[in-house]
């Protein structure tokens, strides 16, 4: 039942949201930005601009309008997803009839004059680990005789992040100083990392939450996501592999995470949901708890990832950001969100609308799709040649680190999820 | 350089702060209460009564007036360490000082009438490790061949919390549900934790932060130490020997920590600073950045501890709490709160005020210093024989764990933490 929201002939009377525009009018995310001088303000996007959804909360949903007056998501993320469905609508309706233009256009800012922020404030953050690839691949460098460890297959493996660091897209990362410790050195160093990586992830934002001591069943779970976002899990590899253990990752990876702005809602990418693919012969199927088949039959997503770089000398020979691999949800993915939520629910845990879930790095099988410098590089043992003839064994400063995702489903306009850019700094 | 404020001879003229109150006129701790129907509003704990700061915040130095109005401390623990400072010494006068006592008993309320409260928005919760002993005597459970890894001495090792799910004493605790797998077992299994445990912790609340990208110098970390609580991070073990591999724990710690309500402050604790014990011969040096001389000399902190177990048996029998075990920071703290402080910025992590840290479970080297039951029982293989003749592996539905704290130090009055207590309800 996929409504008139994402009918491929629906076009908007805003130009730039034609032809291959992150933003079509199917596509409608949610997002806080500001411009000239104003405190942060909800907006969507639409082609090029950006639509102040506060100045215009007289012609939405009454449902909506004093959540759409906060200066973040949380709010209008913990109504009922039919609120946010008729918002939707209502949106569509407004960008597609031409009879709303004088009304509406006011209020479209050009995307360049507006400032994006974080689309909500983030209670708590939580990273999974969905991507078996990147899971066997980093294991083998970390436990070459363990890559994959026993729970893999029946635990969606998931551990807490940080949630003050998280930044939107554009924040420089300042390269993160800690202490490392070499296999043959006989004592620890401290200093600039000299592994530090990126992680190309999907965010989710959770819609409303759940009671302390209560769970979610993985029935009721696609309730709960109000929508993604792109997310980069800078890690700094050299500390990570010294401090991991036995309580998993720490100072390799809180020192910045960065998401892209634009939160891209369960309602536009419904006519994207697909077919979990099937589990490879001989693995253990799901405890029941985990187990749905609604879940199995459309709870996967169809979304191509991409990662480029900009180097500094790149930029200084004009050069356009290179692509260093591009991967998707459903050659990664061995878990659906719906099980990430159930999960992390299972023993009462409460979610609040707004916090932020990670999907792990999101690798396919082959090199070319891998997520991170780690895999590419082999553990830094082969560099990566660029175009222009640098190499990459880890990110240098003035790197740029670029991500991107679309999602795609024969019949329906593709949609995009904007970019989530940021660049190294020198280490203070 | 010890004010009058830890003046032994000092003394409240309400009565009930004389004698062995946790709350005596030297503590002064800061907490959120509410009564009567009012909403939640920051006070002090003195003897037997909470005394409203926001009721008499006229009274009270200009600088944290505004500060006082907030429903939690977290801008409280924003100011500078001078402005707690000023109120400390104007609550102790006014407390101590006979002439003010007309103005200030209206807003005394009987503690028992009060409900207490969170004392902030906690941001983030990141636990760490600094218990030696427990360290070890977990490993050695974990991994028998590997009890204390070898980046323990050098990294003050700590992993992020749940923020959502910390509740202040009283609210009760409902046993978890999750996967397990035996060791024997084919496959993993679902159901309410079987071995659930207690961890005899402390809680250190943030002052003020640091932004992102830059560190907190070891030498400034006290100024970002607002003060101090008792924090049990409830565990399921089961959960976590199967789940912790490789990112850490996260379903059996998440769901649910319970933190005493009042914050013992940094500038009450003064008296109790101490020399941190000299690392045991062998251990190597900490890294320059967790160095400094006036640490060692008086980063750590004499307070004693215990644990107490009331059982629905002992309940119906109208027995009292029995306690467990009793230890000591002195005697289990490795690191101390300045180093945890530091480690956890150095990369450039930003500390928030109001965020929690835990330290770790405080286990002395003796078994009757255990903060756990998992070291009581020596992994559920021995169990504690209670008084009225019960027996525990790990805690039966029904149980209340509580703990304690007394700062101590010769020639000054002790002062209590209160208690940190909640019962366990049988899985939903």
């Amino acid at each position: 039942m996929i409504d008139q929201t994402h009918d491929p002939k629906r076009q908007s009377w805003v130009d730039s949201a034609g032809g291959h525009s992150d933003f079509p009018i199917q596509n409608l995310p949610l997002g806080v930005f500001s411009v000239g001088g104003e405190g942060p303000r909800i907006g969507t996007a639409i082609g090029d601009y950006v639509l102040d959804l506060k100045a215009i909360s007289g012609l939405l949903p009454t449902e909506v309008a004093p959540a759409l007056s906060q200066p973040a998501l949380n709010e209008l993320f913990a109504l009922p997803t039919k609120a946010r469905k008729a918002l939707r609508q209502r949106l569509s309706d407004l960008l597609s009839d031409d009879r709303h233009r004088a009304d509406i256009e006011p209020h479209l800012h050009p995307v360049g004059d507006c400032r994006m922020h974080l689309p909500a404030r983030i209670g708590d953050y939580t990273d999974f680990y969905v991507g078996i690839h990147h899971a066997m691949a980093v294991g083998k460098l970390f436990r070459p005789d363990n890559p994959l460890l026993p729970n893999y297959k029946h635990v969606p493996i998931g551990y807490h992040g940080r949630a003050s660091s998280i930044r939107e897209s554009g924040v420089p990362v300042v390269r993160p100083k800690g202490q490392t410790k070499a296999p043959e050195a006989d004592a620890p160093s401290f200093g600039p990392s000299q592994r530090l990586d990126y992680e190309l992830e999907l965010g989710v934002f959770i819609a409303r939450g759940n009671a302390l001591g209560q769970s979610i069943d993985i029935a009721d779970a696609p309730d709960h996501i109000a929508g993604l976002c792109l997310l980069n899990d800078w890690s700094a590899r050299d500390f990570q592999a010294w401090e991991y253990q036995p309580l998993g990752p720490f100072l390799a990876k809180n020192f910045q995470s960065t998401i892209s702005p634009w939160v891209i809602t369960a309602e536009a990418l419904a006519p994207f949901r697909t077919a979990q693919p099937a589990r490879p012969e001989g693995d253990p199927a799901p405890l029941p708890y985990l187990s749905n088949p609604a879940d199995q039959a459309s709870g996967a997503l169809n979304i191509a990832l991409e990662v480029q770089i900009l180097t500094e000398q790149m930029r200084s020979q004009n050069l356009p950001p290179q692509t260093l691999s591009r991967s998707s949800t459903l050659a990664a993915m061995y878990w659906t969100i719906a099980q990430l939520i159930t999960h992390h629910s299972v023993n009462g845990c409460n979610l609040m609308a707004g916090d932020l879930l990670g999907t792990g790095t999101l690798s396919g099988p082959e090199k070319a799709q891998a997520g991170s410098l780690l895999e590419l590089s082999d553990g830094g043992k082969s560099p990566v040649t660029l175009d222009n003839g640098e190499t990459r064994r880890f990110l240098a400063d003035g790197d740029e680190v670029i991500l991107t995702a679309r999602a795609e489903a024969e019949g329906f306009n593709s949609i995009g999820f904007g970019q989530c850019r940021a660049q190294i700094l020198p280490a203070v």
